[in-house]
């Protein structure tokens, strides 16, 4: 196998990974989370405005579909729902990593779909950062271009890449190729984690380089340690994994530090509801992201993922109804109960 | 089915369900507070007056009888029970929701028998917030008059009203008409939550409007999300229903955050027996009601119902005596040892 | 049956039940305390002196055995053992309420077998408060003078008297009678609670009453609601117990509460080994008496009594030793971890 | 038996003990601290330095092989394999109390293997601080000269003494012998507990004595109190072992309040993974031994220990990485989260 079909390969490994298998740890902490009920919200739940500026863009929803796939024949028909859905409710989206397509353009297919299908939604296409200092702005160009994306997200996934057998240990330089993508490419740029969560001071390097916004991309969701765990046919990598089953910050906890840094936030990791988008959006983010809880129905079929996707949106209406937030600014201004092992982290990091 | 045949069915559905199946959710709190034993009472516990002032009415005892049935022929004599031992002990009841027999007078008989079996007690009419903005003032006279009360409950319900089928999503308009309502209306106006509970905020609000009490109707009794969650014959609002589940402040922090903006206050939401109603008076509450407690003993005979009352009343003296309080106003003096979650959303709401 | 057999019957009925029945309820609190170990102790273990200054006696060990038993004939033989243990190691030790043998004499003999046994020990008679008010000092003397005590512990057991069928329900005039004895009497008196502990409040009132000492009697050892529900054949009385069952302060609350306020103290309630009864003394008692882990060996034979204490002995002893301490003085100076809901109990109440 | 063979089959017991029984109690807090994640690490995993300069030597990797056997022939083996480990991977090493050895040299092949196989590791002679208060400066020389050590850890182990049959129950003149030691002695010395952990106030005395290092050897990994309870045949010392089990000061909440008072710090006791030496180097220690996981392989075989120490060395390098750490001393100034139990006790000690 050449380098690049090991990649697409890995990316189709996933996708039957997360479906067969229970690939969440730990608790991202909105459980610790109580939005304060308004008994007299003095508001329409059906003309409730979930309408999210977003990077220059207006979403019709907070919930934003995570960075999941493409880069494999056999993912194409998963982004091509998502696309679908993405365009029908003016939803933003993420596509999943497009080095695959990067290395190898035959593989295009499964990431162009998306543009296909959603002609006017907000699309960010995506570059691990590895991949960006290796290759430099080129490759984000080609990335968006290929996708006619609004943004792009650099995602980092330093726990996956020291874990991994194929896996770049090597995180030198990803600042300093952050600061010049920053400096010089036309569209914004999103930093994103993809499960172990930003730091405060993470999140005052990135603002410092430079990027638009950020992606919580916190732990208590999709375990990437337990991805590899399960993938790892050498034990050694296997431990390894296990080892590293509860490293990160929960997805709360994250949020909070971030929030004091300031910028645009994208919250992901173990978001399951639409009630858990609402507590994020009190909580500082402005989008709540979703990989997992979508997946499932998108693999199933387009009219599964409506259902998902109608479900979290009820949810999310029906809290901010039951907080009386009419707009997104209301929610954010919405008080919050924070208890247990979340409250002692934030205490620790205050 | 007429749309007011619906509102009466619905009356006698929640009864069953609340007879045939585990329908509270979640934690009232009062498992958190401890009374602080008084070794030393000084009182003689046979001469523990537990009479309670409220909106110029003396009444025996704090235990107070909470809004629950009326409106369908088959909860007639339910309704009988509850207010012959409210005739005979004294205490205040509310009635159920008058909207079906304001809706359709054939269906009053199952409200004036509270009346007529308790000629002397403390009865409090019973309205939603919705159908009084709806319907106005006339129809709080009516309720009022209809059972000869001497107070108005303005009940709240919008857990309830967003995932039932039936519900009124639209909450606009309910503080002014409450507002109208405070400084026309010749009785006094009780709000009064179902199990969600009353924020600061709110209860700032409610007293702004001029209403003489408020209700907690706090979260961990009785839940309205788990009671349609039942009766829900569409799975998504069953799925809805299931959402919300933990969607409320608990009683004892509802209680903490209302006391602090003043006024007189039944808690009301997961009280479980008469020590719990000590604990809500030592915490602020000026009566505590209860619903879920007496509505099976009252469903089986009023004997039944007599000696839930009697155990409750003697729970009640028992932790007065072992406080030292020979009356209400002691009580509401005693110091309380507050623990666990609900100790962190009360530091939380500080 | 006489009034005086009814109360003689209960006492051998409460010994049964205490050995045949989990008659515990509750967490004193003592797993929420740890003695911050020295490791570099600096004294020699079979040095260590274990004796305690109390109320002008010097006793070989802070194990006080608290008040039991006595006023059956059936319960001479746990009262000549407990003795002949006290006598043997210089232990203090409390005889149970002697309210049936100065209602009828002929019961004197199994409290009189303590002095005949143990005629150096320090001995404390034992008088329920109620019985002090409703026959005065007169009866405190008879009880001293029956085991020719050096104190006298006035016992109070509100909960137990509100619960159980023969309760005394009025406590009126309780204070002052005790207010008369500490005045006229010429022995030390020592306050006793018997398992709901004593707060901060109580311990002013009996401080400012002319009392000797406090005996703490704290929430989390033999629960007197649990062995009145035992007994209960009326099912109302029965569910009352079971109500009351988290009733109290627990022990180690309590011991921090009383111990702001001053004073000799002897804590009980809860404790079961020796590492308890450091902690206790840690925590500022000057006893730490136990009552239930003595009973069982005490009914089985004097060597398994023996057995018992010198367990306890020799646990205290390494625990001092294990903290560096070569006298009680040390040990009350020892840095102790509080924790959990102890603590929290502890900070509410600061 | 002479006295000797008691010491030395005494030593064997403890190994096989401990590598059939479960002999772990309590938790010693690592699961209660997170590093903070660093998205953005800035480093090379494969360039990671782990190097730690300790009392003047170069270590490879703070993992130190913690004090274990040596003393009876059947522990030469464990005691080879464990120095070749050492020796290749220029780890610093303790062999286990040479006063078997001392007290009969015929045993001393079991400890000068060590120093054969490991001819340039970094080695601390070991030494009961009993035998050193008995046996002054001398036996101090010979231990060390016995297998030509870098140091010398002085252990104590009172808790030990306290329960086991044959303890020595006198700890007067440790200090002082300690103190003399580390005036005369020509090497460094490192104080060391045993699974009981050190205090902030003994840590000063230590200090005071003029000791070059601590080792924590905090509570929460290998437990003599289990050990013994466990070795027990009289079963009054089992159950006095059963009673301390809960004995101790946890390693973390130790180590913080070691770090207090300055100084080179091992941190051994329940460290089981190479995440949990780099928590405790971020919370202040300097080196984290190991005993119990390496025991094990230690017995099965050289490549067993190999593949133990390389996963242990793996799992420090990925924390490292994932927190930015190039060197130790960047670990050492990584944030931490620190809740729950742990944190309670670390608050009760500030
Ligand atoms: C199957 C799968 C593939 C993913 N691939 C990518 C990816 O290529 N790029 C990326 O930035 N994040 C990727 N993610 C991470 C998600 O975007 C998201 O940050 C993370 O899964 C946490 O959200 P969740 O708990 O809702 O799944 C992937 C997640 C899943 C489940
Ligand atoms: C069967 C049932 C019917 C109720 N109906 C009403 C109602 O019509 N109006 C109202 O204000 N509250 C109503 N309630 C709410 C109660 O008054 C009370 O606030 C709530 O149940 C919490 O108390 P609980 O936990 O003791 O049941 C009802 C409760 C029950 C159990
Ligand atoms: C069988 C039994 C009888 C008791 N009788 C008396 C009594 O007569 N007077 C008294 O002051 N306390 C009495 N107590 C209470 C004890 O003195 C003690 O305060 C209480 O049991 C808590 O200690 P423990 O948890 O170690 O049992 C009795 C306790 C027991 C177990
Ligand atoms: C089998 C065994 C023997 C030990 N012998 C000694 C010893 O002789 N001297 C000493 O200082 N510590 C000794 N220790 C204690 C360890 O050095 C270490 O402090 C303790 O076991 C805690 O670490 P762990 O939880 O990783 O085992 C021994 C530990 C074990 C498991």
């Amino acid at each position: 196998m050449t380098r690049e079909t090991i990649t697409s390969s890995r990316k189709r490994d996933h996708l039957i990974i997360c479906c067969e298998n229970p690939v969440e740890a730990g608790d991202a902490g909105f459980g610790d989370v109580r939005l304060v009920h308004n008994a007299l919200p003095e508001c329409d739940m059906d003309a409730i405005d979930t309408r999210t500026r977003f990077l220059g863009a207006t979403l019709s929803s907070p919930l934003f579909i995570a960075a999941m796939t493409g880069g494999h024949p056999d993912t194409l028909e998963v982004n091509r729902r998502l696309a679908r859905v993405a365009e029908r409710y003016n939803l933003g989206m993420g596509v999943g990593s497009q080095r695959a397509a990067l290395e190898n353009p035959e593989l295009e297919g499964s990431f162009t779909v998306v543009r296909e299908e959603a002609p006017h939604a907000f699309l960010c296409a995506n570059l691990g950062i590895i991949q960006l200092r290796d290759h430099g702005i080129e490759w984000a160009e080609r990335a968006v271009e290929m996708i006619d994306a609004q943004a792009i997200a650099i995602h980092i996934n330093s726990l996956q890449e020291a874990i991994q057998p194929e896996g770049d240990h090597n995180a030198e330089g990803c600042l300093a190729a952050l600061r010049t993508l920053c400096e010089e490419f036309p569209y914004p740029v999103i930093v994103k984690e993809t499960g172990s969560g930003i730091s405060a001071e993470t999140a005052r390097a990135i603002r410092g380089a430079g990027a638009s916004a950020i992606d919580i991309g916190g732990y208590g969701g999709t375990s990437w340690a337990k991805i590899e765990r399960l993938r790892a046919s050498d034990p050694r990598l296997a431990e390894l994994g296990e080892a590293f089953l509860s490293w990160g910050i929960p997805t709360v906890v994250s949020l909070r530090e971030v929030r004091k840094v300031g910028g645009p936030i994208i919250a992901t990791g173990g978001l399951r509801s639409g009630i858990d988008i609402a507590k994020a959006i009190a909580l500082g983010a402005d989008l709540g992201g979703m990989a997992l809880p979508l997946l499932k129905p998108a693999m199933e079929s387009e009219d599964a993922l409506l259902a998902a996707v109608d479900a979290i949106q009820r949810e999310l209406e029906v809290a901010m109804f039951l907080t009386g937030s009419r707009t997104m600014r209301d929610l954010s201004n919405v008080r919050t109960y924070i208890t247990g092992l979340t409250r002692e982290m934030i205490e620790t990091s205050d």
